[in-house]
């Protein structure tokens, strides 16, 4: 697509956003900017010269009418926790637009089981609502006590309860957003079935605010489990794991709500960096899993399931060992260890990371291959792998060597990328599972994308963003 | 939009399509046409001079190039069992394009759960695969032995397995389509994620043939459950039957795969009309629900559960009165009283059908105000009221009043039509639940869509199909 260089806004234009937030919602001042110019990985430096925190979805639509009016090229914001740069402004002609003081949940219905929320609602507020409300919002990842339900959204959240209860899409009934012309889409809707028309609902799902900036949403909520049982188990392989999926999805169907594999050195990793860490089990194992089932009718019952799946399989020598969480505070630490392990890698240096994903069951041919290139390539490689193993989805991360120099060994992420993409693409696979494309792979999405599927992306961004003001540069 | 009147095809326009297919496969004789002409509800006499029968995507692909360079309105047919016209041909410049000799299950991976399928495989044939293969595939529908699963993909079909598994779309891991430009966008991918960009599989599930070809599909698989109990229930009102829901739902979770509530009147016409038909009751209820629970773990697990739940709400007096089938024979016959309702009406003269779905806590509120405004309008009207309650979506018909002139009481059909969609507007419904738009509902969609929806959906056909040669009328 050819990107024109965005108009920048003049003073007379900025005073005009501003006006429409009032002057305490329109940041100018250097040091009010700044958090929204930074992002988790620190690979974006974000520049702006207004931030506008509208209140309302009518707010957001004359943003985008003045916008589209005179040009300016706007970036929707959420929480500002995404992981390939779709939220950080390019330059300084580009203004972001924050959705976070639209926080409000409008409503719950607990006979329908749905709940009607704003976009800049955080994540951590939507479960916490629903858990009030004696009912369950599943969707659950790393930074839900500050990432936003339209940014969950907008990027198509991936995360840990996808196994059971699917991503971010499948947890929406209903949008409302805003285009880039400020004309508003109206769809809260909480209808289970509705084959009014073209969904456009799952097109602006996961289009990373390229398309339209979404205000709000119908969030489908499910019954709160009576039990859960959390169990931490080491095994030998991740063919045995998968194994062990197949047999505990037969027999516990879609009470199986968590399948997270976890390899021996993030273990390492995440015992040596995470304070209150501890291993579960008593030996060391070269593979983990995190392993939950959830039950409708107790806790008995639940811990029922398990049991019979963790004795089967240490007949079979499936695994070697087991433990099965004693106490909430148990549960707890066996998550934190997962949940630790992303974080635990920045304490050990540079880090080439990869959120790919392959069918399911070519995830542990997947493991071989991309070890055995990415070793090759460089011996002393330390590879942290971990992830949703029931949904084909690894975090394949490569920490640099000990000792080794972090600038040279993170000179070559786009060599080693091209590996491991290699072989994911050679599994039909995916480079991007759950965090998008943002600016990161951008250019690496452009060029390995069927062609056709490229040229369809670009007419449908025409057709709703014409004037390419929103959100410019990232996506397509 | 602006329909320009199609482009009847030449003579020798219509020779170089049947070059494609082979002449066998390009069918001219009147008899031959015939049954893609013809649709269950005899509302639309389809006219054609062509029908192309290819059997690949190589061959569809060639035709919609050449429709394209020809201006050649093409119309795509699966199994022929759509309810609203969205099949048929409406005029002899209209050329079908027959997807029913694609009918190959290319692949069954049992570990991932996926299965590869053309778009003319026929749905019983689907689930007879992943039967085969020890798994499930849910989708399920009266017309199930003969609609094909581009069709159900294409109209985003629901039926009774919704509330557990989800409509057609949910079923759906990856596509593979043709553009009207006769482009392939290749999706047949077994991911459970992806995030390379936009959404383009759901925009062109559900999108009735209207922006491209689906021409095969990666289909999810699911473990077949271990156990499954039928109940039949009576019951004095659908407000009884939303509290049951509530209860059965905390209890079973999506152990509960059906919800389907039947007003008495249906069970009248089903058993006056159905060889071999039986009330599963002893005597008769106002209201009725055919209940199944399946479980993972065992038979005697899902009729405890089920039991469990019946207990309960005889004891809360929700209910009046059950029955639990006694063996396949007599859940076969459940099933039966509730598959054969959608036919038991034809015998009984005109019938006025309504497809609506409002928020599933209204459902009862929807019944009570429809019934009185309908029957005001014409006092003897016969309501067929039934549906699928935990999807909030009522199959809401009138049957003429006895003795009654049919051809009089259908000159009603837009007038009750207008009364019924203005209570579902009201409550936020949809007056297409899961029957789609096709030709019977495209200028009520166009006359209450909201506009911006309205125009969005424009500029996303004018995108995918700039000549409007793909399914013209239909839709938007």
């Amino acid at each position: 697509m050819n990107h024109a260089p965005p108009l920048p806004a003049t003073d007379e234009t900025i005073a005009r956003f501003a006006t429409i937030v009032g002057e305490t919602h329109a940041l100018r001042a250097p040091d009010l900017l700044a958090p929204y110019l930074t992002e988790p990985r620190d690979l974006f430096k974000g520049r702006t010269r207004l931030v506008l925190r509208p209140d309302s979805t009518a707010e957001v639509a004359a943003i985008m009418k003045l916008a589209s009016e005179t040009r300016t090229p706007i970036v929707p914001q959420g929480g500002n926790t995404g992981l390939v740069g779709g939220q950080s402004p390019r330059s300084e002609a580009e203004i972001v637009l924050s959705l976070s003081r639209m926080n409000r949940i409008r409503d719950v219905d607990a006979v329908g089981r749905t709940m009607v929320v704003e976009a800049g609602t955080i994540l951590a507020n939507v479960q916490a609502a629903a858990d009030e409300a004696g009912l369950l919002f599943p969707l659950s990842l790393g930074s839900e006590g500050s990432c936003e339900i339209g940014g969950n959204l907008s990027s198509n959240a991936g995360g840990t309860s996808v196994l059971a209860y699917g991503n971010a899409r499948d947890l929406c009934l209903g949008l409302e957003a805003v285009l880039p012309s400020g004309e508003i889409l109206p769809g809260l809707r909480r209808l289970k079935k509705d084959n009014r028309g073209y969904d456009w609902k799952d097109l602006l799902i996961g289009a990373e605010g390229t398309l339209a900036v979404i205000t709000g949403a119908v969030l489908k909520l499910f019954p709160k489990p009576a039990g859960r049982e959390v169990a931490y188990v080491g095994l030998r392989s991740p063919e045995k794991a998968l194994r062990l999926l197949g047999r505990a999805e037969a027999r516990a169907g879609r009470q199986l709500t968590a399948f997270e594999l976890m390899g021996r050195r993030g273990m390492e990793f995440t015992l040596r960096h995470t304070p209150g860490a501890r291993d579960p089990l008593s030996s060391a194992h070269a593979w983990y899993l995190l392993v939950e089932i959830s039950s409708q009718r107790s806790a008995e019952d639940a811990r029922e399931t398990m049991e019979a799946i963790l004795a089967a399989a240490l007949e079979e020598a499936l695994i070697e060992d087991a433990a099965i969480a004693q106490s909430l505070a148990d549960a707890a630490t066996f998550w934190k260890m997962r949940e630790a392990m992303s974080w635990a890698q920045k304490p050990e240096g540079g880090s080439i990371k990869h959120d790919v994903a392959v069918p399911v069951a070519r995830v542990a041919e997947f493991l071989a291959a991309a070890d055995a290139a990415v070793l090759t390539a460089i011996p002393e490689a330390r590879i942290v792998a971990f992830g949703h193993l029931g949904d084909g989805n690894i975090h394949y991360n490569i920490s640099q060597p000990l000792g080794a120099d972090k600038a040279a060994f993170l000179a070559r992420w786009t060599e080693i990328n091209a590996i491991v993409h290699g072989i994911v693409d050679g599994m039909d696979g995916t480079f991007s599972a759950e965090h998008g494309i943002g600016q990161l792979k951008r250019l690496e999405l452009a060029r390995t994308k069927n062609s056709v599927e490229m040229a369809l992306m670009r007419s449908l961004k025409q057709a709703l963003d014409p004037y390419q003001i929103l959100n410019p540069g990232k996506v397509v």
